[in-house]
């Protein structure tokens, strides 16, 4: 059966709620907004149960949504890192001299994979200068390192592997992996970042990883963020028929033919259907915005600013946002 | 009503008939093929009501179609830059010491759009040397300039005024001018290759020009070289409509009300659909491949190798492979 | 004879002095000194005399110097754009209404050159907004278009043409014309702004333009914008030959031959030495930084910065800043 | 006491018969010419003395000099290919199934650092490929893995580290690790690469690394391919001096006080001098080409291509020429 790919839990949960038309047990969820121009939505799976029904781990997963994204107001991109900052230092180990390894999933040469990458080249690196000054902490700033380990296409070795391996060297207290994400909703492309404290799982992002980056396979804790620049082409298309077949019903008697056609049609048929509109797409059909490229360079900013500002407390957003280009 | 967006001549005929269920008037259609994995079709506007109904000027639209550009074969680019030669050399002006002058249309930062600076990039630019060295003609090369006029949004000025303000200086005898274009169908992206002598028409390409460049605004023929890089979502919801609706008739009695809805429901409602789907989605949302970028940089190559050979008799396909990248 | 090369005013006056020993006739400078980080130097040649002196043609050459911008001082960064937009603003046509447009001079894949490409990149262009709104003036912003028009190498058109032919067509009232430079002093790379009224000159510049870009030849006013970028190799052998030279002397008697030869040796086989050293180095021999690709990103913002501040009285430095990227 | 700075052994030789006026001791060298185009030089350190004497550990160094290559001849850059290859089939572990990982070392934001990222950009790489289809060996081709580890700058980490970490995980059973080098002669530059079998020193190529790169530390073989894409401004500046000196001496008889002071200056003042010289430099001052950016992408081809063709047997040139961008 067509499964919608998304790669958020509030979407997962969504789904779920349009479907069964009630909450979906074994998860908490929390909403609040920030000057009225950003909402947080915090989803937490509290047992097997709500793992299994949204397909994710146990664990949190907060949501920031701000619509306002689309255009280019400096000032809420300057909130919506703040925001991020806040949720990213409440997840942090509580450990002095903490230090954190940055990765950038993704392929740089593909543009919408491209935001790890990106976010890497924003970060402000400094593990090699408390190693040279042999300090262990220091009131303004933490230990960072940060790599971008490509994609298994273009080294031929397993993401995990890299990432493991440095990790065995350079022992690390904390991981946070930034990727790029499928959304359902062409709404949340480029507006919506989620972090989470479950790691990343195999074929989610654009750029399908396939092994875990979780605790439990980095043997440090892993902070997930990750921002949607694509939407599923089948998912566009099974969007696009489920609204097909709702106008139609809505033309005829309930209980006639025709109703119950539309109603078995719904999920058998259906699939047929997306698989035979996007046969002739090939395979990796993606739906986007053309300004795909610009919206990687400026989301990679907000989302470098607010790891920035959050792992080093002496440093504030005015200077990020003028040393870091 | 809804217009189904395509640049490609075929496109605009396919859909005729698949309407009209008969050949659309005014226009002549001869197909050939070269080593059964190239497919050229000829469309040849030959009257005013061809042009109206194909929307789009008199004149000859040359595609060229090699589903085999989606992997990474290397003697079929090599096949298809030579019948691109081929079919270009037949298009030039018979004149003696031809001076070309080559427009890269689009953006650069955007990548389906980045088409024709990428083109522009790998030309074999001369007109220097003939203007250093005083020649007018030469047996091995011909005068070739060449430009990325940028779009309006990051120049202020319009493409066309660029391009006209250069050619009153420059003076060439022929304008070549690059763009890239939206499908109907995903499979065309990439594959497809469209020459024409009529120009670049407003609101096509994938970066909105607002002007006509042809002949009459450039004082100069024009020779356009298209190739799709994204699908137009509005049209790939509007197939996935069609479709749905035809399975569902493929259920019901001709003449039955359910037929009947179905088939008033075509065009009006269709269209309100197809904007209900993509209202969410905000402006600009296009359907196109994860390697996208990857592609934007093969087919430059075999388009510039296609008009380095046809502009410079002396010069072949393996040296310019090996001589521009 | 060897002619020490350099595109600053403020060094040809400093060579004059060095040689003559007394102050450069027809040329009145002035200094003055910005929170003592930034050093303005006016230089103006105000007759004819002083012109063949300096080489250069009459009028204003004004220099910002600050030495700390080797460093990442964002806050000096930004009272060095401040400075210079005061300067530029004092240097405007008074006109309501003022059009300009910015070019972007030299050869956005040669790294030291790519200062003017990549200053373009950062412009705030409006004069489409202004057409499309039908404005012609507006108290928070005015007209700007901008190009970077390529090098003859990769467009076989003299860059002067191409801009003659796009002023023909959008009738700018002002160019102002950014270019990279080379400088005599390795100290003054990246560190040196110079504005100046007279346009720019053939074979200035690290790209070698051929013609000149000024009101004569535009029909409009210029402003020209330079940073250097480089030193010539050349001017720094030579630099060398004198110091040896120097400490040679001060070990020998005034009249002793050894004080002779080292004397007349000065200029004729000074340059024959020059040459010998160069020879196997091959043309094109520059001396730059290892930081140059970072340097160009950041000089271009502060340069854009100061263009934007000065031609849009509406927005300041802390938008720009966040922004343009 | 002033070290004239060069990674090539070929010019530690050299530095040592200009000194010494003699053969270097403890040191084979060979050299043979193919189709006299290409010059190659094997310098072979046999024993601590030579090894002391070149400041380099004992081993072969290869050294493929092609002066052409300056100029755009794409049949000799195949050559070069060629030989290289041959060089390094034979210097390749005897081994079936050979495992090869490819480590690009520089920094790709700095142009003259940048080689070693460029070549891995254009391996084959095919590593993913054998465990995908659980292969060991292959006729056609070889199991290769490539990465760009960065720079400790950039990612906090020792780039020994990074390397050995990941060597861990995937248990290559060679390493090639290419650099860009700093040469003592302009007319090295882009002309020249050198093979050996002794890894990479701290200190060497252009972006300083801290920690030796040799079977000793990473476990496997290390084969090191440079070449040099600058020259040190401080050996420029003391090639400068000493031919100053040189044309003065030619003045002046043996014996006479001038020529003693001429002498006695040679060492002790002479590094002085070039202090002096550079003092204003400031510190990262290279002498390069204005071409940089161009032969960076023309020779990590010739590299990529030479390292293709011999990890996999199943490919020539012609593929690799077009199949790679």
């Amino acid at each position: 059966m067509f499964q919608v790919r998304t790669d958020l839990a509030v979407e997962a949960r969504e789904l779920y709620k349009e479907n069964k038309r009630q909450e979906i047990p074994g998860v908490e969820v929390e909403k609040s907004q920030v000057e009225d121009a950003i909402e947080i939505t915090r989803v937490k799976i509290i047992d097997e149960k709500g793992s299994q029904l949204m397909g994710r781990p146990k664990g949190s997963y907060i949501t920031i949504e701000a619509r306002g994204l689309k255009s280019a107001d400096a000032d809420l991109k300057d909130s919506v890192s703040k925001v991020m900052a806040k949720e990213l230092v409440r997840l942090l180990p509580k450990k002095k001299g903490l230090s954190t390894f940055v990765v950038g999933l993704g392929n740089w040469d593909v543009t919408p994979d491209a935001l790890g990458p990106e976010v890497v080249s924003k970060i402000l690196v400094t593990r090699h200068l408390f190693k040279m000054y042999k300090k262990t902490e220091d009131p303004t700033m933490s230990s960072v390192s940060a790599i971008t380990p490509g994609v298994m296409g273009t080294t031929g070795i397993e993401t995990s592997d890299i990432i493991q391996g440095i990790i065995q060297k350079s022992k690390p207290d904390l991981v946070i992996a930034i990727d790029a994400l499928a959304s359902r909703k062409m709404e949340r492309v480029s507006t919506t970042i989620q972090i989470s404290t479950t790691g990343i799982s195999p074929g989610s992002g654009v750029g399908n990883l396939r092994k875990q980056l979780n605790e439990e396979t980095l043997g440090v804790p892993v902070i997930a963020i990750g921002v949607p620049t694509v939407v599923d082409a089948a998912t566009m298309t099974n969007d696009t028929i489920s609204m097909v077949i709702k106008a139609l019903k809505s033309h005829s008697k309930k209980g006639s033919d025709f109703f119950n056609i539309l109603d078995d049609m719904k999920d058998n048929e259906k699939y047929a259907l997306i698989k035979e509109v996007l046969e002739p797409y090939g395979a990796n059909v993606i739906v986007t915005t053309k300004e795909i490229d610009k919206i990687i360079i400026d989301i990679s900013q907000i989302i470098a600013n607010g790891i920035n500002i959050a792992l080093h407390p002496g440093i504030d957003l005015k200077d990020v946002n003028r040393y870091i280009n």
